[in-house]
């Protein structure tokens, strides 16, 4: 798609990235994306949502299609469907079944019947408002309706405003695989609302916070212990924290996928823990655990497994555990027996050949990605496990 | 995917392009298509299928999976298997019902369940053997399965390896629109094996005769004249006429789809007499006339829309009606009423907010995309319809 006009004629102050990290009286800022065929732009504040002016600069399109979920439509559809209707000759909505059990072929099919229903032509343009499971099943639809329409990410919570809507990776689940269908489609803008978190509940919130802490062990150090240090104001959703740490995940996530689109190499290390987290999930059925408390868990184990591997002092496995534990994310992993785990991860994506291959960090700031023996596997599970057969509740 | 390194190593003559044509002793020529993106060759003769060299130069993968129909596969399967079996830790193969109806979510699924079940991973190298559903299919099986992976065309029908086989439109069918589902994903190489054209029925190679036919008119008035006097020799399959057509289409493709790959413009002519084929196949029930038949009387009713709007003289319509017929085509529309007609072409993806667009010749050899009023659409038709209400058969 074609890049579109930056926003500095409507509001120069958007424009700023860069240090101070973002324009103080409102708490805003842009962090740009660049791929080798588009650019975009992730706009971070708050009260964006309603504002007219943070849709300006988007393709022309005669029909506006809002994709949302029973739960967030009825606190932010109106004000978006506001904000956006002169910008359309008409705009719909298609409300989908909340929860990542819906992520699967009959909610993509939903979309498609209310787009060709409703005679959307290949210039209409989705939005995606809700959370994970919306934006990508809404992204899979835009890559895949007409051969790919545009679309427009409205994360509506924490997890999904700092990771999984930025970088153009869309998906359904499989019965026999979490993403094992999907494509790569850019967005065309990202609007990170920061106010859309305050109604998030507690257990959504902390799953965010696990893609945030990720970011620190692969890539910044110095994040990472911004983020310790200020744990308890995220906690409190203090809107500062929050911005600060909003933006510096997306910074750090357009930065990775502007060097590697594809996953072909560097872009595979923002699946820190995520191995071990899908297996989680796999396991337990999706949805018991959310993926962000999978994640909290897998970034243990593989934290685990990277010191058993003689990558970093052990000292770094219990500097993980406790900032997950403090998220209020699980730190144990259930207890499978040992082959339905390597069973589980072979069918990760990551796997090659059937080599299972493991993000682990190299020192604290910087990530690998590599293949581990199975008995190291396993040890480093074991070091992390519940008793009993289904795992703990999570927190 | 990265661009393969070429063949010249293997067969030199193989890279000859240009005049003459082909290589006289094998009647083997390639065409490369060259997009943004990628970089693939269009290997055109007999005998290629069976040959180890023909498959040289390809991405290594640990699975091949071979996807056909139950009509092919018996036919050239076995061949195909044991030619590229060296070359995988494994080949297996998943076989599809034969038939555009057959074109659906259903057989998609069976795809993907296959790749699942057999642990293929992300650098499986898919080969999609058989006609322009097989390979529509399995490009959009490759292009979603783990976010994309590397597919290969063995096309066996005539339509497939001098259309639908080249240039990354993948699709399925919805069941409120034609190819409404896809995605665009080049194969990493082409492979028309003119031998396979032999088993063809008569009816499916007319079909395929539509799409050769149809470069004639929007790009090229030498190859329509060509066309025209070695129809005859084309309608017997003699191997040097039929390379000469394979290739010169592939030729034709190659250059438009290398200067618009998604279709913002000039691709669309390729879709010459596609909006009303549409039309006709979508009320007929899919399959009920070949996709190549619904395209050669739609090629004479837009001649007649061309020549109905002085675009090009009225001698112009009956030199394509009487070529249409010559290959064995219908030439006149099934009865529909004219609301119905309408109704149907606003769904054609080429529609952009309610407006048809037709690919209409504005002189032979050239090709313009515009809108027409319905009045003048419906008058085509109706000069060109067949009494009754369900259409004749196809010849």
């Amino acid at each position: 798609m074609a890049p579109h006009a930056p926003a500095a004629a409507e509001d120069p102050s958007l424009l700023t990235a860069g240090p101070p990290p973002h324009d103080g009286s409102t708490g805003r800022c842009v962090v740009e994306v660049t791929t080798p065929a588009s650019r975009y732009e992730i706009r971070i504040g708050r009260g964006l949502l309603a504002e007219p002016g943070s849709w300006a600069g988007l393709p022309a399109a005669a029909d506006g299609v809002i994709v949302s979920n029973t739960t967030v439509w009825p606190i932010h559809g109106p004000a978006l469907c506001a904000a956006i209707a002169p910008r359309h000759r008409q705009v719909t909505h298609v409300l989908l079944a909340d929860g990542e059990e819906h992520k699967d072929w009959s909610s993509l099919q939903t979309i498609y019947d209310h787009l060709l229903r409703t005679g959307c032509d290949r210039k209409t343009l989705l939005y995606a408002l809700g959370g994970g499971v919306v934006g990508d099943i809404t992204g899979f639809a835009a890559a895949t309706y007409m051969r790919g329409v545009p679309f427009v990410q409205v994360p509506t919570t924490l997890l999904a405003q700092v990771d999984s809507s930025v970088g153009g990776k869309t998906a359904i689940n499989h019965p026999l695989g979490k993403n094992m269908i999907g494509a790569f489609h850019q967005p065309v803008r990202v609007l990170c609302d920061l106010d859309t978190l305050s109604t998030l509940p507690a257990r959504e919130f902390a799953a965010g916070l696990a893609e945030i802490i990720k970011y620190g062990p692969i890539h910044d150090e110095g994040f990472l212990g911004w983020i310790e240090a200020n744990l308890d104001a995220l906690l409190a959703r203090e809107p500062a924290a929050l911005a600060r740490a909003v933006q510096r995940s997306c910074e750090i996530k357009a930065e990775v996928v502007g060097a590697d689109e594809r996953e072909s190499g560097l872009r595979a290390i923002l699946n820190f823990g995520h191995t071990f987290g899908h297996a989680i999930e796999a396991a337990l059925g999706y949805g018991r655990w959310l993926h962000g408390e999978a994640v909290g868990c897998g970034m243990v184990l593989a934290s685990q497994l990277s010191a058993d591997l003689g990558l970093v002092p052990g000292g770094f496995v219990e500097r993980m555990r406790r900032l997950v534990q403090r998220a209020g994310l699980p730190t144990a992993a259930p207890a499978f027996p040992s082959e339905r785990w390597l069973e589980l991860m072979r069918h990760d994506k990551k796997a090659e050949a059937g080599e299972i291959r493991f993000v682990l960090v190299d020192r604290p700031g910087h990530a690998v990605v590599r293949a581990a023996p199975d008995e190291r596997v396993l040890a480093a599970i074991r070091r992390h496990s519940a008793t009993g057969p289904g795992g703990p509740p999570p927190a």
